[in-house]
């Protein structure tokens, strides 16, 4: 089965947005050994959406498609998809009841063109939003498949996996397509390319499952790709192959596939039975935000201090005066001293903690922009670590975060080492 | 002029990696009065890619692409552009040099493989690569134009600013093309239907400037774009069009073009001279991190805490504890007492807090997930909100943390408005 992928939005050519809608569907349908041969952009224009569309119809049986699906004057994907398919639009019920629901909840009057959203093309199949009002829709006629997401992309992403990722699966497996099954390690503490050096002659003798690995923020993810009849022929390839990679980089592989870092130190702290508080200055509370993106983090996460000023490092964190005056907020010492104050003044059994100079401004030759120390404490001790970090702004706390939970991913592996 | 964009290469199709150059290009031929109707991404794969670029050349003068003129097998743009415009590829004898002394200073032995790239289609300009060894070129034949560029994203910039993007903008400009201006105004407190309807009429009255309204986290966007003979013409017609409608929304409009709301605020704050603390709950340091991506943020923001749990809501906040034991830590009384603990134990001018249930689990019928309350307090007193938000674990976070910024935002404007 051939999709083609659709991007509706002038604003996508006027490169004010990066697309990536088109990026996550693409990997997603990969998975499903879904061949995506091309995908397509076109503005808020309705002839030449229409005629885009005619082109990978008849180059592709599915068009799917992001965008102009909300409630305003260029919201055009629903109208021109249905002329198109030759149909018209008509009033979907269902639809039309969640709109209103969500209106009189939020006191909205302006029913009418909200309830525009709620016409989808007569025939087709409403894609439910289980995060906004606008429905998307699957329309099947002669043999093509036309299929309308929002543009929001948490919308689109919860429709796509609730609905339209487990429709194109079961159209996939019933036409006998053959099964990919990836599989991605993750690893963090170690470069892309010593990575590939490390499993260079993996790479080279392996083409079923293929390895690629791919650059992050300060991690590395070896994607592992097997095509077989079935998925457990795939995986039963993948296996080996998976396991000899283990043996030469266990020490920098913290998890697989979709499993964040902060979600495999959750496990580990509950694992251990230990609770952790987060001393935050460059960060500005990254960290703590990571953390607790993860579900059931409240069970073991316990606090973050984002000390900004100095007078808060001493205030909330109990740093001494002493130290900042003699070596500073940017130092070892303080970073220590944050560590031990986020453990101290939460009760928690660890302390992590990061001080740093993110810039732009603030950097001296002493002391340049980027320099950042961590520090975790616990029952043990303390340890501490300069960084030299280069990057913008952004770049230079989301790298100092990284590093923060690779420090104390090391400790907790350490310590299940011994005592498991 | 109309130009097609083209992006080359299997791992856009598989989602592999965002588009990033798309974009960036279609941003400067918008600025250039250019017109872009389509984007294409097409795989390594000769005949699919030729059959493209037939399409493309019967819609657009011109085709500029990225991606595909790397040394190895699958890099396929520069013979597939040459035989879809008629002629061949033959050695281009500067670019074959630049490779050879390239070559020599690094020791590189390959030469054959590197020396594929400077073959070029008979007859096309080749484009210097600043940073890199292959070479991009621009073909024209029958008044129809195909541009090459390497998909390596310092290269492409390079060559685009220095060679691609002034060459069509001289043609631009040979052919009266229009200047592009673009103006986007940032608002809060509003949906799109809303504010749609408030400007309707402008929008339906406008075809220069265009209007559009785009849909972000808790904001809307309204884009003005306004093309004329130059730049100050352009900026002529906005300018009654933006005053009208900032007219009507005032209230809502933070801002504008790239400005985050965090930024706007910071400049409110240091015109204040007021300082600013944060308690969070349910965002976990979100709130704090958006708003110290500003540089400059230490001089008025002085700390986050973030009190995940109850205990630290007493410990470092100073919650009482007979209030969450009352109210629970979701309540109005907590998010005040927070904010008051926020302000206090920092010494800050304004505390502003947030607690709420972020799920997907602890919901209850009484408190559902999603359920939010916010506080400001300052010398005048304490403020509280409640929200039901709706969407993923993330989504209620990034919710929460725009609703708790634009309850500040309304704060400070309401206080500059009395003292201004």
């Amino acid at each position: 089965m051939r999709v083609e992928l659709f991007s509706v939005g002038t604003e996508l050519l006027l490169g004010e947005i990066v697309d990536t809608n088109a990026a996550y569907l693409a990997e997603k349908l990969s998975h499903l050994g879904v061949d995506v041969y091309h995908k397509t952009t076109v503005g808020d224009n309705a002839e030449r959406l229409a005629a885009a569309v005619r082109v990978a119809l008849e180059r592709a049986e599915v068009v799917l498609a992001t965008g102009g699906l909300g409630p305003t004057e260029d919201d055009l994907t629903a109208a021109v998809f249905a002329k198109v398919m030759g149909t018209d639009l008509a009033p979907d019920e269902v639809a039309a009841e969640r709109i209103r629901a969500f209106a009189q909840s939020r006191g909205i009057t302006l029913l009418d063109r909200l309830l525009k959203q709620a016409r989808l093309p007569r025939g087709a199949e409403a894609v439910p939003n289980p995060v906004g009002t606008a429905p998307g829709f699957i329309l099947s006629r002669r043999g093509k498949t036309v299929i309308a997401l929002p543009g929001v992309p948490a919308e689109m992403k919860a429709m796509a996996e609730q609905t339209v990722l487990p429709y194109l699966a079961a159209r996939a497996r019933g036409e006998g397509s053959a099964a990919l099954v990836t599989r991605t390690l993750r690893l963090v503490g170690i470069g892309e390319s010593q990575a590939e050096a490390e499993i260079a002659d993996l790479i080279h003798a392996q083409t079923n499952p293929t390895i690629a690995p791919y650059a992050k923020t300060m991690e590395v993810h070896l994607r592992l790709a097997a095509r077989a009849a079935d998925e457990e022929a795939a995986r039963a390839l993948i296996a080996p192959v998976e396991a000899e990679i283990r043996r030469r980089l266990q020490p920098h592989i913290y998890g697989a596939d979709d499993e964040a870092l902060e979600e495999r130190l959750g496990q580990r702290l509950r694992a251990a039975g230990k609770t952790l508080a987060v001393a935050e200055s460059c960060t500005g509370g990254l960290i703590g935000h990571r953390l607790t993106n993860v579900p059931g983090s409240s069970h073991y996460f316990l606090a973050s201090m984002v000390t900004y000023s100095n007078q808060s490092k001493v205030a909330l964190l109990g740093v001494p005066e002493a130290t900042l005056a003699a070596h500073g907020a940017v130092s070892p010492e303080t970073a220590e001293a944050m560590a031990e104050g986020a453990r101290r003044r939460s009760g928690a059994d660890i302390g992590l903690s990061a001080t740093g100079i993110a810039g732009p401004e603030g950097g001296t030759e002493a002391k340049p922009v980027g320099l950042v120390y961590l520090a975790l404490a616990d029952e043990e001790g303390a340890v501490v670590e300069e960084q030299r970090l280069r990057g913008d702004r952004l770049m230079i706390k989301e790298r100092t975060a990284q590093l923060a939970l690779y420090l104390l991913f090391r400790r907790l592996q350490a310590q299940a080492e011994v005592t498991g």
